[in-house]
């Protein structure tokens, strides 16, 4: 008899992900064979030689890491990579972090620790950050959680960190974007593969919070569950516990699954529209680099506003402060001309029309 | 003292709206007039002449109707026509669809029209339809109602039909469109100006509903409110009193306006894609017009997935009944190609690889 379908799930999940990560860590390994080959070091050696090779003749296995808060979605995936990376001769290790935001975060941690260790994952290791203001509660949590696992990832010479951010996460994601209202790159969610040289992975990103939470069930492995999960004082809490229930009775039961559809479709055609800017970008401008406005007022406005935003943050305005109705204010300049002023914009960015020209700088 | 700011808004929605209008019929007009100088026919005439004008030669004031349920939108809309149009050399007229769903509909109906002719619009008609059941309740009263509002309109030679949708309707079609999980299209909403020849427009789609309430509230416009607007049978209205005020009670009271923001964003992106993918479809045909793998294959996968979508639609697939797994499907005959057979599409419309090209028809 095989696992329960959970947990075969979650297994999947992983595995799909381990696969990649381990076709991508082959792919560097032949081309460091390569260039060894070239340094005329050789590379293949025989049976009875294996004693003689050095670390860097024979690389350790790849070393995976899961990020682990003790919540259900993350212990699952902590459980999967534990039973997966030995079968594909990778190395599992776990990462927990402490935000001392609670009092006795600590003793929790280390909870976590003993857990990860239970199920055979090395290295394990328990990081505390400091949580600052910046962006409100929840952004400053994550700034410090993710650079946190950045600095352990680089320390034990980690190829990925698995994130346990499942399908239910995507859209909660969606709608907080949805709730920006600043254009179909915010409706994009989480990606699979983010971060520096795609170090984070989420293999739960097509996966229910449920069968993550039956998979914790059925292998008995306790779960925590995060008090700012159902603190209403949290926007995503209120979303999860309100808002997206809500709207599930309004709309049915496939809300979640078309929110994270959406995700996907809006990353893919947001991704489509950027490089379709840049390319733009280069053909609308004068010898001196400055922008054409009639070039400009050529091109779909989907093409012309973001080359109209990407100029602006390259002046020097902070893209989190910079809104649609900025870009559209500075789109009335090419469409709407009837002589109006400079605008300003965020950062100290003015834009104004000057001879056919749009000339944004840092004022 | 100036009206009451409600009643200042919804009339300058209104006026911009008609200003649109009558530049477009002016274009129009020209065009007219040029062609009856071709033919001989002197279009301009003196004053003493006047008597002598023909009806051809001088064309009735261009004549704009309102499509009025007797709700509060429809008749802030009305009241605001009737007003505005005369002093734009406007005719203003008005039209009531009665549905035939409930019992005494047609009574509510010649009440609607009692109260347009109090308006003194001129002509004003009341047309009952028959709806069917196709694609839901919903679906069925709308393809009715705007047969017989593009009847209307044919019939009394009307330059455009106003709809009184406001930003909070446009709201609540982003997130039915969300719903439905099928990409950006589907997320935005309305157009400000739709139907054969821009037929219908749509002043108040950045008005909320409030506005319009107040507007018929200060102007003593008795205001019906249609039972199904309150029907938890019918999606919208659950998503009206329960959804939408949920996510406003999770995200905060900007969501409105957020997903109306969203809505124009997502209509000029995927008009820009349709316009990418329009183009990049016959640069991906071989001679014999079959669409090659290698050629999509380098496409952004936001192009390459709007050219299948078109392709299969060409052949024979209800674009309603064709969804995003659908084409994701084909494509990966195009990016995952293991010699897989051939795919159903709806329609009876096969997609299939052969020899490097991608060969859709009906089967």
């Amino acid at each position: 008899m095989g696992p329960h379908p959970a947990v075969a799930a979650i297994r999947l999940a992983v595995r799909r992900v381990l696969h990649d990560i381990l076709i991508e860590q082959h792919t560097d390994t032949e081309q460091h064979t390569v260039t060894e080959q070239h340094t005329g070091v050789e590379q293949r050696t025989g049976v009875g030689q294996q004693a003689d090779r050095t670390n860097r003749e024979r690389p350790r296995a790849p070393l995976v890491l899961v990020a682990c808060s003790g919540g259900a979605d993350s212990m699952a995936l902590a459980s999967a990579l534990a039973f997966e990376a030995p079968k594909l001769g990778i190395r599992a290790g776990g990462i927990t972090v402490d935000h001392g935001l609670q009092p006795g975060s600590d003793l929790r941690a280390d909870d976590v620790v003993q857990r990860l260790r239970s199920l055979a994952l090395d290295p394990v290791e328990s990081v505390a950050v400091t949580v600052g203001r910046a962006g409100g509660p929840e952004a400053a949590a994550r700034d410090a959680r993710y650079a946190a696992l950045d600095a352990a990832a680089e320390r034990h010479g980690a190829a990925a960190v698995l994130l346990g951010h499942t399908r239910d996460d995507q859209a909660e994601t969606v709608l907080l974007g949805l709730a920006r209202g600043s254009g179909i790159r915010s409706l994009s969610g989480m990606a699979a593969v983010s971060g520096a040289g795609g170090r984070y992975r989420r293999p739960f990103l097509l996966l229910d919070r449920q069968t993550a939470r039956k998979a914790c069930l059925v292998q008995s492995l306790p779960v925590w569950d995060d008090p700012h999960n159902t603190d209403p004082s949290y926007t995503r809490s209120r979303l999860r516990h309100e808002g997206l229930p809500a709207l599930e009775k309004a709309l049915g039961r496939g809300v979640v699954e078309a929110l994270a559809r959406t995700a996907q479709l809006s990353r893919d055609d947001a991704d489509a529209l950027d490089s379709w800017a840049g390319q733009a970008e280069s053909s609308v401008r004068d010898a001196t680099g400055l922008l054409e406005c009639a070039k400009l007022f050529a091109l779909p406005p989907a093409v012309r506003r973001r080359i109209l935003r990407r100029a602006a943050i390259e002046a020097g305005a902070p893209a989190g402060s910079l809104f649609a109705r900025h870009i559209e204010e500075v789109d009335r300049l090419i469409t709407g001309w009837r002589g109006q002023g400079a605008i300003n914009l965020p950062g100290k960015v003015v834009a104004q029309r000057q001879g056919g020209r749009l000339v944004i700088r840092q004022g």
